[in-house]
């Protein structure tokens, strides 16, 4: 966050069956198990409905109208990483279009978080690059100054270190630290254990009311009916 | 709006033939009907498009990041009820989402309006459980707070009593209040019946300045043409 | 722009050809070749995905809550031509929807760009009529106040005169003005021909770093990897 | 809300010694003593500092950009009231300068709050008449179409009665309904009544966590100290 | 608006007698007497109240987080002008601070008009130099890319020409149109003739609604009174 | 920031001398020493104008609409401090107002900074305690949440660990990491020495254009002049 023109090539990335198996869970979930934070803004929407992925954070910053470090980037990208880009300024210019996606997809990237704006929207949906950022743009960048890569980053007011796992998907897109990813995926197995008996028993028409019992605290804390 | 920690059971819905009825409609023929009053604001936005509704409103106050209120609503919901939340604070945390979702859908609800975020979304597309809110966000909610269900709410701007009609599609979200249903029905169905042969004179290349017979009105308003 | 209550009936369009030939391009390489100026902000954004159209310009001065210029500009479109419109204060309503879209498709519109509301986006989606807007909105409009049309406009901040092309897609919406077009074309055109030679090296694993040559000036900017 | 076009002229007012009364508490206090409803959104703000009044609510209801329902609301103003108003859209035009505070003044209202834009601030703040607004812009409006006055209105999010108590100052605006201001009054007065001790005890280095008795409850609810 | 990298040296400036006597209107009744366009959005604020300007406009087209423009225009400033910016993208950052103040009033500038940020409000306050903005931004820029000087550009949504006229005090800012200013003078001179007596009459308490004989017009609206 | 519910004791707060140092500078000049890092988003705004602050962070994460930490944080407070809130979710209810004010300078706070609301703003203003926040409420807040105090946190995107030196005034707030501080201040001090001559000069009519020897630059970068 700190350094400006700075690479680091040697980032420690979650174990990859860790950052693989979090996908499936979605971001909700994910963000409940791990004690509801580290969630991107819900200004973050995804450029195309359906998506869902899981990574490792190789990180960007930006700085606004220029997409310069995201060429070098590229090159830092392993198979399984998602990018994940803040900007110095609050910006929406398209910073990322048809060609970075050519190449990040080349490279293995799974898709790209950026907190500005992309364009080439109708490409990066036919080619299948899923892409969460703040806003869509037409407006090209410059290639002029110097941000960085692989350091920690604030992303949409969540903090990203490279190496975290990125979860995203319709809901939104949360960031799980290195150190938090397996606990989390084991508590996100956990909760997800009995969500198809719930599911099952709600919808045969069981009230919440009673399946979690919350009669007694409601009235504990004075809910009254009316007729 | 100035009970919390209070439940209505007994509500006067509107007839449930007007109330469906409405849906054929649409928002904005509705809301010309009735008129011009009742709307949501803009920002209120369907989850998926395509969705078209009309039901009786059960209401809900929420307290912000707090969904506790979703459950004891939940049992006081009859088929054909649509579930519309206001908040005590603006908040954008997913207070709905798929066992919610699952449970309002066994209890005969067709759509929820809420003027705070939801999440699951990709559920509640598949599911076709339609929903209309402020946001979309990962972000979880306790259950701790007394709100209410089923008194008088501001939701978006827009003063809905328990009973009214709520009538939501892709325009966005207006409410009918009981009194009016059947007068707006009325001048709905008047309002539609001669809009096919509009629409065909239009389709055929007839202006709308000789159709509606404006352009005296508008000269007489001033407006001067330049060759 | 300074004018109200004026309908200018001849304007110069940019020749057909030119204006025809951009719509392929899109609005980002559009607005590349034009030097980055013209752009609408990045609020407008289309009803519906996958529309891509450029036409010449019939621009339109709304007031606020009024459509009454929409039936005027009617009678002036001509087949390619794209209506855009600006609103003398910033406002949401649905200025447009089904029956003026038919009289607009009747007469060869191509597409509508309006910094305001618009309203029956289903009716406008199935029938294929493209709309990009500040907002969607069913609140209706009255017919009683003079704006104008013809006159040049600032739409969401790009200064349209009658005649210019209008380029718009799913990243937005480009203004190129009458004497830049064939220009632009050429320099669109020049841009999109070693495109798909640079898109097949980055998707064979060739980094933009070698590809454009960045290694060098980045060095000389100051970057440092760190390993 | 739902009536276009009509005036009451005889409304209930809160008695005037209690609508009196509120103001010295401020909107925060008495928002705290109702129960923590009523509550104009935060983007009202006060044109200028300083100001703190209560009084009895005239309501009205504009079109945008159209303030000729102020003209009529003058006439219905008596001494102690505050005129506060709604608009059937978003909107931002400078609806009240001057001319209508002069007039206002003069028929003994205590100031304004207006869901829309005001101007003249430099006069306004001259004279000493406050007004909290959503905007403060030069625009200014027409007298052409109907709105209401002295019906129920949803100003910022608060629905107003005519008559109910509005209290406003520098930190926001709150709506006392008519039926709980004297209720409201006590609460008040209660509230305040040990406040001067507390804020003494605060002043001289005790603790909230002691004085308010929080350190158990905190454990309970499992805070954990670290050294 | 279409250039970038070019300084137009020889502007025509509006006759000064004209542009320094609206000053004294404010912008509010200049907007009116020239027929209501030509306003900067409601978001251009001044960082301090008080002040009342008009004067030529030398416009700056600024390129985001980059002030080098500036310095530029230092140079085309006369005594009586009023800098005017736009910005090719939205952005907040500091564009102007206390060196820049300094060396435009030393130029003989009267004010600045920045639709992006400014800095050392303080010692810009007292100084006494004012400036309307659309942030307040501690982030400094850099001096690396060409904008323009003396280009048409559009601040705010206002298009203004070089040479124009700038009034802006706390209602806003309003740009006069070279050719217009005379007229408008003329015009604004004539709308607050008879203000003073108008303000006299409703000071004594005689009603607009009798003052502008409205009840006619509003009965034939159709407004009904309901005791 | 990943931890709710703790408490941590014993920070490290960067040297008082250089802590304190830093406010004579202002955050314009510390933000630029430090190398255009750390900022606050402009949306944080001073409760009024003038306050120009430095000192150590005490850190604090809110839960939205609560305000118990703050009563937790009191105790951890050391004169010279700056306590420095963030919110788990964005929220403008008041968490802050007189009573903590009073408790906060008791135990020698010299401001405030916090990502959400306050309120009391009259009485924060007259007893001189300085509050930077995002929005300012009547609506109170309840003490029912665990947060935590003392751990990093992000404050509207900027990245604050507990130590840290927070620096305060109209421009907005900077956050200096504890090791960067003393650099920091060698670098501030370096760029006021010679602003004095510079201001002196551009007083006198020389032009930053010459002053910076920017005419070469310029010209090598294509600026082109026209008469």
């Amino acid at each position: 966050m700190y350094e400006l023109g700075v690479v680091y090539r040697n980032i420690q990335r979650t174990d990859a069956k860790v950052a693989d198996a979090l996908a499936a869970f979605g971001s909700a979930t994910v963000h409940e198990a791990m004690g509801r934070v580290g969630l991107c803004k819900t200004y973050m929407r995804p450029i195309y409905a359906g998506a869902q992925i899981s990574g490792t954070a190789v990180t960007v910053l930006l700085q606004p109208g220029d997409n310069w470090m995201f060429h070098v980037a590229a090159e830092q990208i392993k198979p399984g990483d998602i990018v994940i880009a803040a900007c110095t300024t609050d910006n929406t210019d398209g910073h990322f279009g048809d060609l970075l996606a050519t190449s990040f997809k080349a490279r293995g990237a799974r898709g790209l978080v950026i907190d500005a704006g992309c364009r080439d929207v109708k490409f990066l949906t036919e080619m299948g690059f899923p892409v969460w950022s703040r806003a869509i743009s037409s407006k090209g960048t410059v290639k002029a100054t110097l941000g960085s890569v692989n350091v920690p980053i604030v992303c949409a007011g969540a903090l990203v270190h490279p190496g975290d796992v990125i979860v995203a998907d319709d809901d939104g897109v949360v960031c799980v630290p290195r150190a938090m990813a397996a606990a989390t995926l084991d508590a996100a197995t956990k909760r997800e254990a009995n969500e198809g008996e719930k599911r099952a028993k709600l919808a045969s028409g069981v009230l919440g009311l009673d399946m979690y019992k919350m009669r007694e605290p409601l009235a504990a804390a004075g809910l009254k009916y009316i007729d």
